[in-house]
C-alpha cells in the first residue's frame, strides 16, 4: 500500500493527515506551531512530529516517514527563499511545498472553478478560473489583511486610545476595551509591545458583540472591515455560477454583513485545508508515478 | 562647582549634556539607543557611557558620575514600571525620569505656557496652559503615533500592495517603492518581518518628494497625514497668543501643509530637548537644595 502524507502547517498549529492512495485518510494528528518565516528549524521539527503522530495513529511504523511523499501547505512559503530551504530538510522521499492558501482552496472547492475568502486572524483571496489561480492580499497584519482578525483588533485599541484622547468619541466598546487594561491606556500600549497579530485578533470577537448591540465604533470598525474584504472579493472578478467559499475564524461573523451580491455566492467548503493537501498529495504523487 | 547631568534618550542615541549651576553647558556627548522599554540593561550602558564621555568632553574626571545628579527624558518612561527600574538602577546620586516630550517641551518653550507636536518617526504632542501640562498620543506606531513618518512609510507600503493587487491605483510613487524591492512584492513582506517603526518612516522623505510633484497616492497619504495632526491639535485647545512649536525630523515638510491657523502659532523652539533636561535638572535639584 502507498501512502501519502498532507500537511497544513501555520503560526499556530501543524496538522498531519496520512492517506492510502486513494485519497482515504486513515490517521490524522496535530503538533506545534509550523512556521517557515520565524523558526525555519522548529517548524520542520513540529512537521516530523505531526507526520509521525499521524502515522501511529493509522497503525503504522512512524519510521516509515523517509518512505511516504508529503504535500505541504504552508502560510508563508509564498514570501523569501524559505520553501525551497525546508524542502532541502524535509526527511520525507518527496516534498511539495504550496502556500496555505492553494491546499484551502483545493479543500473547498475540489478542482472546480471558485473562488475562497479566508478570513481569520489574516486575510487572503483566491480565486480560481478556467483552471487558473489567482491571488489576492495575504500581505501580513502590518502592510496588508485588511479586513482581518488582527486589524479589526487593532483598529479597536486605536479606536481606544483616541476616545482617551478625546480625539474621537467613546463607546460602550472602547470603555470596555480599556477596562480589560485596568482603565490604563499605558497598559494598552505595553501590551502591543510584545503583541503578535493573533493577540489583536484576540479582541476582534469583542467588537462584533458590541456592533450587533449598535455601538457606533464597533459598527465604524466593521463596515471598514467589510469594505476592504468587499474591495478584495470585487477585484477576484467572480461569476456568480461559480461557489465563493468563506473560511476562516471570523467568516461566520462577516457573512450576513457582506451584500447580498456576495452572500448569494456562498457555498460551503467542500472539506478543509487539511483535506485538500492530501486530494493535492494523491493528485500530484499519483501524476509523478504515471509519468515515471 | 556643583554640577549637573542632562540626559536625552531615545530608540537611536542618547545624548548628555553636563552644566554648572546656572545651566550653562561646558561638556557634551552621545552615545548607542536607550530605549527602555525593550532592552534596560542595555539603556543604562548607554546612559552612563554618554554622562561619563560628557564629563570627559568637559575636562573632567567621569569617576564623579556618583556625585552628580541626573534629570533624563526617555522615550517609554511613561509606560509600566521601567522607569520605577531605570532609577534604581542608575549610579547617579539622584536621578528623575521624565518622558522625552517633557523635556522636549521644557527646551522648546522654557517654562512658558504653549505647546510642542512632536513630528519624527513617531508623534506626540503637549500642551502646557497656566503651567498645567497635558499630552495626546504618543502611544506608538502599532496602535497610535498618526500623521508620523512610521505610518506614513507603512501606509506607503500598504497602498503599494493594494496597487499590486490591483484593489487601488498604482502611481509613480508606489511603482517606484515597488522598484526598491526589485518589484517583487514578496519582498516588501520580507522587509516588514524585522522592520521597526524608523525603518518604515525611512520611506516617509519619498512620499513628500512624490506629493511635491502632485502624486495622487503621496497626496493621499499625507492628507491623511495632517489631517490626523490636526486632530490632535485641535483636543489640545490651543491659544492663539501662545507659540506653538514642531519638533522631530518631519516638522519641516509637514509645516507647509498644515492650515493657516496652525501655521500662525508655529514659532522656533528655544533650544533643544537636551537644553529641556539640563535646565530642569538646575531647577529641580536646586529646588531640592533650596528646600533640603
Amino acid at each position: 500500500m502507498e501512502l501519502v502524507l498532507g500537511i497544513d502547517g501555520g503560526g499556530t498549529s501543524c496538522r498531519a493527515a496520512v492517506a492510502g492512495p486513494d485519497g482515504t485518510i486513515i490517521g490524522r494528528a496535530k503538533s506545534g506551531p509550523a512556521n517557515i518565516r520565524t523558526d525555519l528549524t522548529g517548524a520542520r521539527a513540529n512537521i516530523v512530529e505531526a507526520a509521525r503522530l499521524a502515522l501511529i495513529d493509522a497503525g503504522k511504523d512512524p519510521a516509515l516517514i523517509p518512505e511516504i511523499p508529503a504535500l505541504l501547505g504552508l502560510a508563508g512559503s509564498n514570501v523569501g527563499t524559505y520553501r525551497q530551504q525546508l524542502e532541502a530538510i524535509l526527511p520525507f522521499p518527496r516534498s511539495i511545498v504550496e502556500s496555505d492558501a492553494l491546499i484551502a482552496l483545493e479543500g473547498a472547492l475540489g478542482q472546480a472553478d471558485g473562488a475562497i475568502a479566508v478570513l481569520g486572524t489574516g486575510t487572503a483571496f483566491m480565486v480560481r478560473k478556467d483552471g487558473q489561480v489567482r491571488t489576492v492580499g495575504g500581505w501580513g497584519f502590518l502592510i496588508g489583511d485588511q479586513g482581518s482578525g488582527g486589524r479589526i483588533g487593532r483598529d479597536l485599541l486605536e479606536e481606544t486610545m483616541l476616545a482617551y484622547d478625546r480625539i474621537r468619541e467613546a463607546s460602550p466598546l472602547t470603555q470596555a476595551l480599556l477596562a480589560v487594561f485596568r482603565d490604563n491606556p499605558r497598559d494598552v500600549v505595553e501590551f502591543t509591545t510584545t503583541a503578535k497579530p493573533g493577540d489583536f485578533g484576540g479582541f476582534a470577537p469583542m467588537v462584533f458583540e458590541y456592533a450587533a448591540k449598535g455601538d457606533v465604533v464597533g459598527e465604524r470598525i466593521l463596515a471598514r472591515a467589510v469594505s476592504d474584504i468587499e474591495a478584495s472579493l470585487g477585484v477576484l472578478d467572480l461569476r456568480e455560477a461559480n461557489p465563493l467559499c468563506l473560511l476562516g475564524g471570523l467568516a461566520p461573523l462577516l457573512e450576513p454583513r457582506l451584500s447580498q451580491k456576495y452572500r448569494a455566492m456562498v457555498r460551503p467548503a467542500l472539506q478543509d485545508a487539511l483535506g485538500g493537501a492530501v486530494a493535492m498529495a494523491v493528485r500530484r504523487f499519483g501524476e509523478g508515478k504515471a509519468h515515471g
